[in-house]
């Protein structure tokens, strides 16, 4: 793989839906280097622009096509006069569709739905202030930020119905890595007998790990948490830890929502996601 | 009352200790009027003031003496090496004394064990990144602060021994108000079987009321969260909530540390904490 695409492809370890693209824009590369092996090298080149622009419109489009899909799936699952608290930003703004997570809620809201978005802010980088309250602004669906503390308070008023997070890597065995703060909202789901849903591709599957044990979680610099949008609000010198994801293990999600159906436990993934076509059993 | 003293009174309403010492001042203007009547109204005020200034000092004096005893209870629960996770600012900056939760920290430390704290930085107001980082420094007791996020991932690696953290106010059955972002805490050392902790003085008690339902929760400006010192971080027009403090129930705290000795469930704290002298079976 040359140097330029392995940078790439290292450069966020947690989520997997980058290497993944590399990894088919890489094949395309491998694929007309043995076809056209006796070309010469501007024909060769030229040939491998023209394949390597197709596939990026094919897996544009793809994506395209399973935010649209999944968001069907996931609307059923809604109800009408549902408060939805999600986390960080699985929205068009993430994804080359509308979204995972807010595709979900979209598609609702277009069934006829009276859905209401309760946004977590979503520190260090603030994706759920800055970008899902946007997102929701502009797409009409009323949109409430909150600290990312609220959550368990509001939660335990009862005024949320079910929570619902993209994924940035999905285990074998249904354990999900997303941006941090989303495992403790998945214990604060069972606690308070409220659905937790994680919406995804299949692309964030990655079957090649048995567990989110194998998962490697992004350590980002400590000035997003000591000096947030520039300002510096700790003290001079003081250290910080900043995770940029963390870990929700299968047994606290109650169901994964692809494009391909609605998956629930057991979440034998490589079973019930990892075969093309879809098996029937996963749709609902 | 007088209006200031009813103003100030009611100035915050989940916090108990506010209207505590307000009532406290009150009872000495009360007595002075009552022991006084036959004075000129010069003399009258001259002693009320000598009288409030001592009921002050004796205030002051009270809770430095609460912070250091709760403090001695406190450090018998942490073991040399421990890492302590703490919300907000429970130190010296919120009391008069050398604080509530940092108090056990800095009398584990003065013993000669090495204990660190880990900081959430506490949204809105960011008081863990600000105040609690600061005073630790200062102190010179290892600190390191995460975002709010970041509290479940780190409990579930396994890198913090206990939580304590401070009080706003406390139910007749234990239920403990606090700075939002508590709860979620609680709930989380309870999932990984890890002591939660509340230090607090007896002035934080409320037998008035039997439980947490019957605390009101501040609601403060939608600005703290979409405004961050200042810094616009959420959409114009974008609707925020912005609940201060959130209620603990009873039964996920492991102890109640106050300066009357360390009480464990079951919290009928009328009878262990509102008689005087204390009871001996609260001591450890």
């Amino acid at each position: 793989m040359p140097r330029e695409l392995s940078a790439i492809r290292a450069a966020r370890p947690t989520a997997v839906n980058l290497p993944w693209a590399i990894d088919r824009m890489s094949n395309v590369i491998a694929r007309i280097e043995a076809e056209d092996a006796g070309r010469v090298g501007s024909a060769r080149v030229a040939a491998c622009r023209r394949a390597l622009l197709e596939e990026a419109r094919r897996i544009d489009q793809e994506d395209v096509d399973a935010c649209r899909a999944l968001g069907r799936h996931g609307a059923a699952l809604l109800t009408n006069g549902d408060t939805v608290l999600t986390h960080c930003n699985a929205g068009a703004l993430a994804t080359a569709g509308r979204g995972t997570a807010l595709a979900v809620v979209y598609e609702a809201v277009e069934n006829g739905k009276r859905i209401q978005v309760v946004s977590d802010e979503t520190r260090p980088l603030l994706q759920g202030a800055r970008l899902t309250a946007w997102e929701c602004q502009k797409m009409g669906v009323p949109v409430t930020v909150i600290c990312d503390n609220a959550a368990g308070w509001i939660l335990a008023q009862g005024k949320v119905q079910c929570i619902i997070v993209g994924a940035d890597r999905i285990a074998a065995n249904g354990d999900v890595a997303n941006k941090i703060g989303t495992y403790p909202l998945a214990v604060l789901a069972r606690e308070h007998g409220i659905p937790f849903y994680v919406a995804a591709p299949t692309s964030t599957l990655d079957l090649t790990i048995a567990s989110g044990r194998e998962i490697p979680i992004e350590e980002r610099a400590a000035e997003e948490v000591t000096h947030p949008r520039g300002t510096q609000i700790a003290p001079d010198g003081v250290s910080a830890m900043n995770p940029a994801f963390d870990v929700t293990p299968a047994h606290l999600i109650s169901a994964i929502i692809t494009e391909k159906g609605i998956v629930r436990p057991p979440y034998d993934l490589a079973k019930k996601l990892g075969t093309s076509p879809p098996k029937a059993e996963v749709r609902e």
